[in-house]
């Protein structure tokens, strides 16, 4: 068996935080054994944001199905100064649980609009809770990268886009879960060879300058590299000077592949270095560039019609630099004991939810274009031929009822996505609001929550 | 043993960039075995900092003296067609590769400038060429984490802060590695109980909104925390109105150790609150305050004298959200051949490094404050005393030769720094630029560097 390592996609059962134990042990030390529904949802959408693709969701399906403390994991809970007087019978409850509730969730590339589901778990009420902190930190950051790889990839208008990020990433498990999250958002594959071995995708290099500079002589190294690499000589020419680079590419002769462009002009340098390639009978020779690129540089290369064929993109894409942190939360919406179901719901001014367990429909126009979406109650609407519903159930009493996609599929999710909504809603620098409605039955489950609250408030 | 999963802190040798491995073949199949120094360092410092404080450099040191390709690795790397012709010679020698070089680093906790080296590394080419992504994703990440706390805790004028943000962080891996970099910039502890566990770091939690919703009536949900934790009850009282929260706080009595405000108006809310606390004559219990917090709020607060005891800060910090990627680069500086010293350096308009192999030395003033940097070669100052030298050599010949710190002296390294570098350096909305020199030896490597280039290229 291979070594552990921090790029291995499993999660431990203690990436929890504290307070969900704390909550859990007063739940059992106070005999509450409700069954609760948290709903998993984006309350806005972040800046320069029209809509995300969510992400993550498989992996945070096989947490749930794995879910289990080990003896070194609950010898340390029980060392913990905050619980050293609770009974020894919370933590042999804690070693022995296991989720045997249901969980649902849009699939993995599915657009997504704030205040709707993402994921709807229902379970005993420990079992729901102490899932809070894994579930946001794995869909908050893959959702992230997909979304943000969306935004790129239709920025580059059909060139080819690789993720080249790992080296500014949060770290080397961010590297690697977040290539993997940038291939569903659209990149066609990565620098990350780790994330290649682990999720199967493409990987893509050229050269570094440092391998120039280990040389005497610019030519020397990139004779030594086409020697070594005579079908995938691709030449970075940037190092001294890239015109200069040019000219010494072509001396390599029709053989280079590509040559990059790192720094500089590279609408300028791009055009120039086109010229000078093609007039060495070196059409078939591509151009790629990198350097520090996002959405916005990339349109106006784009509106420029620069001659380059395929872009690296490092930090902007791993870190989503410009939405660095994603408002994904994880809400208390329902509870039922005893037989009776209570809507629940938070009524700090500036922070509302939607009480109830939930459907998300989309609505289709006549000619198949996504219109709208209704956040309503479950099955309010699943007559209606018009509108598709979203959530899926993959767990129901603890168990895997649904097959995870794969990779290629969600992949083909996200470019279905990019055809089925508006042109302006894709757009990365366009700002549009899709419409987003609360069903009449969500609307009457607002009124029996707050009645119920002021009910308990006035008693 | 424990399962594998995402936040074990080992690093999969195959954290690479496929370019550092194309590379790698170029050189071994033109017989090029040039011993390499490479310098890790940042170019500049990111928006709003003045300095950085390093971290990560444990697991980089861990990383690199465990370096090994294991059997699937080097079978994936086989079957990759880009290294289809390559001789099979290549492949049994990268399986048995290990590092055999040194390497020097700043210590964990040490503030540091542009250009400075964090880490340097000389060994044969390859093997210091491999570690670049690996080195960068963990120092680049940990770092900013560590520097962003250091702002923070500094705006919070000794109030505690703790680190609150695993679900915002960019996954599980980012989470724990970057609850241990908080704590190293100074928090006093995490949420994250696998963050706890697995480095030992005081950890924090209180109880969430879906606790106080899940029962009918707030005063029962307080009532039974109260009953369950008699000594850690600490108390969210902004689930639905924080003055009404305050007021049944009141009534669990004087054993509330704190109470918790997570919205609204922070400074306003915490003087009502702190005034209903102690007319209760309950001066004895603290107030808590989270929400989107930062260095800009916390000093807003502080300079307002907001009652508030303790700071609970996610998002803002975990992402490090101002400035959420690092500009860590690794490049080469120097070759060395057949007895040969060659100084390298990168000339691009834009982007240029400092050549040869160094040593930084810090200098102190008449009153043990530090004023100036001086990035100089290897030994050109040992003989100040005013000037102490910041790298230290962890590994030798491929081996371990110097301890690598426990947290509590990276702690305490920072704590020092704090008092050793001038009040506005530290101030987090300050804007200051630290002195940092290029001694005469190093600007002569550089002329040595250009004209070594200059006359290749002009031959």
């Amino acid at each position: 068996m291979r070594h552990s390592n921090e790029t291995d996609p499993d999660i431990p059962a203690l990436l929890i935080d504290l307070y969900e134990l704390t909550m859990s042990a007063a739940y059992w030390d106070n005999n509450i054994n409700s069954v609760a529904t948290f709903d998993l949802f984006f309350r806005n959408l972040p800046e320069n944001r029209n809509y995300l693709i969510t992400c993550g969701i498989e992996r945070a399906i096989n947490f749930i199905l794995n879910l289990k403390f080990d003896h070194r994991e609950i010898n340390y809970l029980r060392g913990l100064p905050i619980f050293e007087n609770l009974s020894p019978i919370f933590f042999e409850y804690l070693s022995q649980l296991r989720f045997t509730g249901t969980a649902r969730a849009m699939p993995a590339g599915t657009f997504v609009f704030p205040n709707e589901p993402v994921v709807e778990i229902t379970a005993p009420i420990i079992e729901a809770q102490i899932l809070e902190t894994a579930l946001l930190s794995v869909i908050n950051f893959e959702t992230m990268v997909a979304s943000k790889a969306a935004r790129v990839v239709q920025a580059a208008e059909g060139r080819m886009v690789v993720e080249f990020g790992a080296r500014r990433a949060h770290g080397p498990g961010a590297a690697v879960a977040g290539a993997r999250a940038a291939c569903i958002g659209g990149c066609v594959g990565t620098s990350n060879l780790e994330a290649g071995l682990l999720y199967n995708l493409p990987v893509y290099g050229t050269i570094a300058h440092s391998y120039i500079m280990a040389h005497d002589d610019e030519l020397e190294a990139y004779e030594n590299f086409a020697k070594t690499f005579p079908n995938d000589t691709i030449l970075l020419i940037d190092t001294y000077d890239t015109i200069e680079g040019a000219k010494l590419a072509v001396r390599i002769g029709k053989s280079v592949k590509a040559v990059r462009l790192d720094s500089g002009d590279l609408l300028e340098l791009s055009r120039e270095v086109r010229k000078i390639l093609d007039d060495a009978g070196m059409a078939e020779t591509k151009i790629m560039a990198s350097s520090d690129l996002n959405e916005t540089k990339l349109r106006m290369l784009m509106n420029e019609n620069a001659p380059i064929d395929s872009f690296g993109i490092g930090s902007e894409l791993i870190t989503s630099k410009d939405a660095p942190s994603m408002p994904g939360v994880y809400k208390l919406v329902e509870t039922r004991e005893d037989g009776k179901t209570h809507y629940r719901i938070k009524l700090s001014k500036d922070k509302i939810n939607l009480p109830g367990r939930k459907q998300v429909y989309r609505m289709r126009d006549a000619n198949g274009m996504f219109v709208k979406d209704i956040i309503a109650a479950g099955g309010e609407f699943d007559n209606e031929t018009n509108l598709s519903p979203l959530l899926i159930t993959y767990i129901n009493d603890g168990k895997l009822v649904e097959e995870l996609p794969s990779i290629e599929w969600i992949q083909n999710q996200v470019k279905r996505g990019m055809t089925e909504f508006s042109d302006e809603l894709i757009d990365p620098l366009a700002s549009v609001d899709y419409p987003v409605e609360v069903s009449p039955r969500i609307k009457e489950m607002i009124k029996i929550a707050k009645s119920e609250h002021e009910g308990t408030t006035e008693s």
